[in-house]
């Protein structure tokens, strides 16, 4: 029985990538491995077709199979959300059916880049509420990928007017003060925040009020003990984790070739069958692998000496 | 049987709007009316699923419905192009598979506005026409609507490398000097140029060596008689046309009210059952009713006194 | 002696263009010459250093010679506005007290394109207020510019919260709506409304509550014709005169080569010795001239049958 | 006798911040003080009226004289370059004169956010040349802040044409292919390649071919200890040094506050009197500052074991 998203949710949603074929298929096996990969590092939650899902890149019945594929292998150990951003919400509103059709927690959409103003931003969230009903919603902040700007008050007055939106993705860059004003926002519904940006400034974020992270770190164990020491009230302990995977995070997090670098050092790390992004993409070349694999066994020294 | 688009394309191809129903519902019926109304009026050929067709808020499903049905009206009597610009390169592909199959003339396609550099731009199109294979391609200038621009360098190298592009959509705002550069420039394949925004510099356009219009101006009658005129080398008679429809033109062509002033005078000249838009729109208040039904009636006063 | 802007402000405010010699040089004598032009021609207000008066193309000592010379001149036979938008307020401040001490009736500024949401606007203009005191203020709304997007409930909450702005130009394009949502607004202080865009939608505008024009047409005529006959209440005349000019006025508005065309045919007209503009700018080719004679041409045909 | 900039710059060029007092005025006694820390602390160049050194927040009166007094108290210890980027270019001809005849090494510019296309960029640095002569210029490719996508084959361009271009200040983000392609060029003019961005990919931009940082990291230390390590062949100790800032260095390269912490840490390092910023700003709050008190107290730690 897998249970709805609400305004509980905490820990570690990790972003997954879409695995694919050297050829460039989808590779729906190949998901099955990664589903298992997440869960045992820490995942208590998964997030699927994200930008970094490489979801856009998908057609629309592929979007359908991969998440009818992954909902039915997680089979209710975690729950799950499934972007659904879309330009138009005809193809949101048939995402969203098939998702919760077939098991997921909820939803998570972001504002399209051509609104500018409170009232557009705002408008547009109601107007996806209506389209997705009481679907549980996250509220994508993503201002680096989206370029769009969500204030304050945009964000307080999403909260307020649409019940069913339980949790922000918060991915301003990093936003460290905007998570400190919602959390201080008298008389406001609390909402989960779950922040993103590869986990960059997950220490910081945590302290603010955050409830974790939602990003697709290629190494969920650096969340999952971040968060846990975060929550044992070790703020040294979490900043020597963390700071053990920063060299590598700061660039796997690269625009351009990040995604690239994240699905090599999965599939090094056996977590996808192949390292295969579909076009259009940045490849690596040796100059990049050899900065990964200088970073890759610094980072494991560094975890050795940490104990 | 149906011809492939090519470099002598020329006349006045309508941009068609997608007509929904009241409850906002896609009206294939309704597409049938809208095809004969165009065909009536002096369209040579037809677009459909632009910007401005709303193609981005039909879902996969819809979209493929819509292109078979109008393909199936239109038997063959114009070319039928199909605006397949997409996030992703799956969706791209499938449906210029789905028209090609069906019997368009061609697909049309602009580069997304994250790229930002004349060497992405390039690669971006060489990667299309790597998807579509050699299915005649419009590559669309469009910057208001898209964000990017294409320099003349771009487009001739685009021109130059991509043998199956054989037209440019130009709606560069107004791009009169890159239409006189185009066709000024020394040994560069001659590709067919229709020019866009709502006809609002069309006779300029044409007398730099533009061969029609691809837009969606609500009277393609004007289109039509701007052209036959401008053939037929009477400046002064293609501005006479052109001035009497020029000031309800104008309004027609405002972002944001402007698809829903147009929608509006096409149902009402019995293009269309329905002046209905899928959300998110800006709908007419009874100002801007006021003002449509204003510039009309002047403009057919005027048409009158113009014989 | 001088009065300052208020919020009874109307009819035509010129955009002035700022001449210069054929070597570049600032050309001082020659805006005489210019202000006799545009007051001849019915301005009864002057705005100066506006974006489409080259004014980010001028040292801080040449905006103040420029601003100096040209209010000695009108020597307070119409109200005069100054631009001073400006990337720093350092800069806003010191054209500010030069053009107050000058003569000027008030200052023009627009939020810089880097702001993104509501109250990052709003708060600007809070700072823009307590840099130059009391000076009588008109808030730019422009965002084919500026690339910034003023809702209506930033105009509304600046017009609340800052006592000195007087007037707003409304150049959202063509914002129609949002000129009669503001007058509609319950309880919100009256300001004055002048438009821009070329004076492309003036008769609409006035329709809707604007009190006039400020923008930099080549013939201010225009404008002054229009807003005499809506005010007498001749709609129909009002069209008919607008309609004369607008297909020559919308070639004016073209963005690239716009100002060129702008001062071609000001320096045709007498108005400006020179039709220079400085660098960066696009030279008009002889198409471009070759359009502007025939539209000049026709229109002056147009205007004599019209009486 | 000062020389001036040429190809072979290496090094680390800090970009100064501008100091102010608590009221806002400019504080030029605070400006010998900063040159001697940075001097103190590794520099082997400045560079002045950058962005993050708030330029566009001065008058130009301020400007020249910020220009006067720096050169005077560095007095030829080391080459200073000026940030010259302007919107106009009788601005920049003015501070680049001011700059040079004071005893500047050179100059710095950006293109505006406005220009989209190659051919307009390399026409732009073309114009830019024509402005300032022979002087020595430093071409500044920061995407991030200035909206500009500056392809290879601009930066080729530019160097190939513009012989006083000397060297490139990288700072896309991080662009580690870009300065990679750019050193494998063939048949390319060698100049010399500084980095920025806070020098969070310092150790990698070095390994592939750049000859130094240009950044205003608080800790110069950092930029001239991680250089060394890297001329003298030992990677393990750059990355060594490198970590131990970067916690840290994450923090104060953030977008919003970056500057302000930048600012705070200076003058709590004593490098400046005052840490205050023009306005507009986003000031620090309290847990702002004890992330950076509990940052700056683990990097001190870090650094004592590390020796």
């Amino acid at each position: 029985m897998t249970s709805r998203l609400d305004e509980t949710a905490a820990g570690v949603f990790v972003i997954a990538v879409t695995p694919f074929r050297d050829d460039g298929a989808l590779d729906l096996p190949g998901a099955d491995r990664m589903v298992e990969f997440y869960l045992e590092r820490g995942a208590t939650g998964l997030t699927i077709l994200g930008i970094l899902g490489e979801a856009p890149k998908l057609s629309a019945a592929e979007s359908a199979a991969f998440v009818r594929h992954v909902l039915a292998r997680v089979a209710g150990r975690v729950p799950v959300v499934v972007g659904v951003s879309s330009p138009g919400f005809a193809a949101m509103r048939e995402l969203t059916e098939t998702a919760m059709d077939e098991g997921a927690a909820g939803v998570m959409a972001a504002p399209p880049a051509v609104l500018r103003t409170d009232d557009a931003l705002v408008g547009y969230m109601h107007q996806v509420a209506e389209q997705i009903g009481d679907t549980p919603l996250v509220l994508q902040d993503y201002p680096l990928a989206s370029a769009v700007q969500l204030s304050l008050g945009v964000i307080r007055r999403v909260i307020e007017s649409v019940p069913s939106c339980v949790m922000l993705k918060a991915e301003d860059w990093p936003g460290l003060g905007k998570i400190s004003a919602l959390r201080a926002m008298a008389g406001l519904r609390r909402v989960s925040i779950l922040t993103g940006n590869g986990g960059l400034f997950l220490p910081e974020e945590l302290q603010r009020g955050a409830d974790g992270a939602m990003t697709g770190f290629a190494y969920p164990e650096m969340m999952r003990d971040v968060v846990a020491a975060h929550r044992a009230g070790q703020a040294q302990r979490a900043a020597d984790v963390f700071d053990a995977y920063l060299p590598y995070a700061r660039y796997e997090q690269q625009p351009g070739i990040g995604l690239s670098v994240r699905k090599h050092v999965l599939a090094r790390r056996g977590a996808i069958p192949s390292a295969a992004l579909r076009r259009p993409f940045t490849p690596l070349n040796s100059d990049d692998l050899a900065d990964v694999a200088f970073l890759v066994e610094r980072q494991a020294r560094r975890l050795a000496a940490l104990g």
